[in-house]
C-alpha cells in the first residue's frame, strides 16, 4: 500500500466545501470519484483540513493509501482527466506509510483578499470580499501586530469547533494594498465626478496573509472582519479581545470568497 | 438631453460579448435594460468598440442620451442596483453632446494572462488562458518589439473584419512574469516528484499589456497567439509576417477568455 499525497487547487465557488456530506456536492467526494476512476478502489481522502463553501484552495493537501501500481509522476494528469475544471491535482508524490495531512501539519498559510472600493468588482465576485468603506491599513497593521504570538483564540472562534485546546500561534501576519487598473480616460475634456456617496479613493485590493500553528473554526475570518472594523474606525482593541475570551468581543465574520488557503508546511521551523 | 459616459467593468465569461444579438444574451442588451428601469427610456447605448464572448472589460466607456433628469453622480449605483454581480458601472460623468466612445478613441489598452504551467489553474480558468510547454519570454519579448509602430497589420487580422484601412500604431507593448503562490510542502521528508510528462519550471502567470490606436479583428489574440508560439521556440518572424499581409503566416488566434479591455483614452499623447 502507497500513501500518496496530492496538492490541490480548487475553486470554492463551486463548491460546499471540502468535507463530504449529504445533499451538496463537496470537493472530498468529486475526487474520491475522480481517483476511484483511476485506481478502481473507493479510497478515503483525508485533507489538512476542511475549507467551508465558498472558500477556495491553492495547496490543500490531502492522502490516500492505495495498491494501484500507477506510477505516483503519472497520477496527478491521470487524476485530472477525470475533474472537472475547478478542481486540479497540481502535484503527487508518495509519502511516507505514517505521514497524515491534518496531524503532521505544522503550519498553514492563509490569503485573504478585499475589493476596498465604492463599487464592487464583477471580475473578483467570487475570489474576494467588497468592501466600500474606506480601509486604513495603517491602523489595521498597527493592531495585527498584537495577534503574533501564542494565544487563547476563543474570542476568534465560532461555535461549531469541538476543539478543547484553543491556544494557538501566529507566525506571520501581513497586510498590504495592490491598486487596481484604472480605466484612462480624457483627462482634460470630461469632467469626471465622484460616486454617489461622496467617496473618492483609489480602487484596491487588500491582501492579509497568516501563517499559523493551525487555526480555530472560523478563525481567519473572525480576524479579518475585526481587521476590516479597525480599517473603517471602529474602536477595536486586539490584546482586550485575546483576554476576553469572549466572540462576542471580537468583529463579524469576514465572507467565506475572500479566502484561500495558501499552503500547509509540514515542517518546523522556516517555510 | 444629456450625453452620459460610463466607464463599465463586466465579466465576459458569463455573456456573448458586448453586442447586442438575437439568441444570446449581451452586456449591451443587460445595459440597456438597466438603464431602461432607471430612466423609463429605450436608449442605444454605444461602446469604445465590440468585446466578444468570453473576453472581459475593465474600462469599457459607453454612452447614452438621456432626458431623465438623474444628477450624473447618482447613476452609477442607480443602474448598478438593476445589473447582475457579472456587469457593474464603474464611473459617470457628462459628456460634449458630440462625444462618440469609438469615433473618438484615440488608445486602447488591452490586457492578456497566459497560465503558464503543466497543470491547469482552476482559479484562473475563466481569467487566462493555459499553455502547458514551456514560454521564453525573452524570446517574446525580442519579437514583440518588432509590433512597435505603425504598420498595416492585415496578417493580424481575422476574417469578419469590414475594415478596408488596417493601418493601426502600436504604442506599447510589455510582456511580464508572475510566479504563482507555490504550496511549501516538507522540503526534505518528502521526495517531490516532478509531472507526469517531466517538466520542471515556476508555475506562473505571464501578462502582455498592448496599447494602441485601434485594433483589427481579433488583432490582440493573434499577436498573443503568435508570441505564444514564438515562446515555445517555432521560428515566427514578426517584420516578415507584417510585410506578407497574409493572415496564414501569423500564429493561432489566442483563446478568448485570457483577454480584458483594460483602458479607452480619448486624448492625444501621454496617457
Amino acid at each position: 500500500m502507497r500513501n500518496i499525497a496530492l496538492i490541490i487547487e480548487y475553486d470554492g465557488s463551486l463548491y460546499s466545501g471540502w468535507q463530504r456530506q449529504e445533499n451538496a456536492v463537496s470537493v472530498q467526494e468529486v475526487m474520491e470519484a475522480s481517483i476511484f476512476k483511476v485506481t478502481k478502489e473507493k479510497v478515503l481522502l483525508e485533507a489538512s483540513g476542511r475549507t467551508d463553501a465558498k472558500v477556495h484552495a491553492l495547496g490543500q493537501v490531502a492522502c490516500f493509501h492505495t495498491q494501484s501500481n500507477i506510477p505516483t509522476e503519472k497520477l496527478p494528469l491521470a487524476i485530472n482527466s477525470h475533474l472537472p475544471a475547478g478542481i486540479a491535482v497540481q502535484k503527487a508524490w508518495e509519502a511516507s506509510q505514517n505521514f497524515h495531512p491534518r496531524y503532521h501539519a505544522k503550519k498553514k498559510t492563509y490569503w485573504y483578499r478585499i475589493v476596498n472600493s465604492p463599487i464592487p468588482s464583477p471580475l473578483q465576485r467570487m475570489y474576494a470580499c467588497h468592501e466600500r468603506r474606506y480601509l486604513d491599513i495603517g491602523r489595521m497593521r498597527e493592531q495585527a501586530d498584537h495577534l503574533i504570538g501564542e494565544y487563547d483564540f476563543t474570542s476568534f472562534c465560532n461555535s461549531g469547533s469541538e476543539v478543547e485546546n484553543k491556544v494557538r500561534r501566529i507566525y506571520a501576519l501581513q497586510i498590504w494594498e495592490e491598486v487596481m487598473q484604472e480605466s484612462v480616460i480624457s483627462k482634460t475634456q470630461e469632467k469626471m465626478v465622484k460616486d454617489a456617496d461622496g467617496m473618492d479613493y483609489p480602487r484596491r485590493i487588500i491582501h492579509i496573509e497568516i501563517t499559523g500553528s493551525g487555526f480555530l473554526y472560523n478563525m481567519v475570518r473572525i480576524i479579518v472582519g475585526t481587521l476590516m472594523e479597525i480599517g473603517k474606525g471602529k474602536a477595536y482593541d486586539i490584546p482586550e479581545i485575546l483576554k476576553a475570551k469572549d466572540r462576542r468581543r471580537a468583529g463579524p465574520t469576514a465572507q467565506a470568497q475572500g479566502l484561500f488557503l495558501k499552503a500547509v508546511s509540514y515542517e518546523e521551523g522556516e517555510g
